[in-house]
């Protein structure tokens, strides 16, 4: 046991996070305690970035004209996904439940700023994704962070990134990352939801090859 | 307190987690544990996907001739890097060390597929990048998984990633998400190395805008 490791306790409890992790899409409508939420978005702070760029830019939806119009973008993207399928797979995926816009009381829409002077491009001059990268292991810890507190995060990807910056009237270099319901679930389980209605099965085995 | 939530004593461990995870670039040079590593690689597993895709492929950098390789992709396009700063600012870049790639033990090249047809394309229609996303999530958790146990990691992006892809002999629809390295770190700090060495600060606020 290396000095700088965390306890057996704290790497059991650590363990049951990682398994309880789900990506939420059913929620109970309660709200959530703005303290808890704030502390909560306090890990993008604590977030690995290029260059220490921090490119993330988090615009709070509450508006009914915000949120009417980013369902209406879900609506329509997810009725285009299903006419991609045929037979008993758009069967399926048209019983999916995926997302919790309707119900979920805190709604985010996170941005990559992709033209931020922060950083100075340190780090993403040949892999200029990596700031989008950086925003995503942020929303990963926000994800955790949410799930410690008892709290659930859906992430919904079904949307027309650029008609999301449009209606939400953010800048030209903001890129969607994703738009994400929080809220309290309305259970908790280790399977996704994915996997228990037939959609797609999780590997047993992590591939890794040897160079 | 709701009755899903991890317990107090966790939360605080958890928060120590967030504050100490950092970019490691000076590691020391004693082996991994393989029992370990296989241990905190089993969090790929249990990372979010879209679509369920799983769409992570692990290369183990180990031959001389593999690691070298990469070596030379890291030092071509540091120097590069530095180019494009003047000053002061070039000063700063040409002291800083931007990887462990000399001294890690261990070092994992991880693409994301995205041809992958796992998840047959659920939530990836309009946000293909959302497959990337999946990778960069996954190896988020692998961090605070190697944290956990008191390794470090270090992400390298400062690589031409077609060429690391030629040199690995991956397949063509494979994209690099990053170099790590991995190994027990020298130190262990709360603070980033760039902002020690005043490249860069962190916010100390997070940007939230309402709509």
């Amino acid at each position: 046991m290396q000095d700088q490791a965390f306890t057996d306790d704290f790497r059991t409890q650590f363990d049951l996070l990682m398994r309880l992790r789900r990506d939420v899409r059913r929620f109970r409508t309660d709200p959530v305690d703005e303290a808890v939420l704030t502390r909560c978005l306090d890990v993008f702070r604590l977030a690995p970035s290029v260059g220490l760029s921090e490119p993330w830019r988090v615009i709070r939806v509450e508006s009914k004209a915000a949120r009417d119009a980013a369902l209406k973008n879900f609506q329509a993207e997810n009725e285009q996904a299903l006419s991609g399928y045929s037979g008993e797979k758009a069967q399926l995926y048209s019983q999916l439940k995926l997302s919790g816009m309707k119900e979920a009381p805190v709604q985010l829409a996170v941005f990559c700023d992709d033209a931020t002077d922060k950083g100075q491009g340190l780090g993403a001059g040949t892999m200029p994704e990596m700031r989008r990268y950086s925003v995503v292991s942020a929303v990963t810890l926000f994800w955790l962070a949410l799930r410690v507190e008892g709290l659930g995060l859906g992430w919904v990807s079904i949307l027309d990134p650029d008609r999301m910056a449009r209606d939400l009237g953010v800048p030209g270099t903001w890129r969607l990352i994703g738009y994400f319901c929080v809220g309290w679930p309305e259970e908790l389980s280790d399977t996704p939801e994915l996997e228990q209605v037939g959609w797609e099965s999780r590997g047993t085995t992590l591939p890794v090859e040897v160079r």
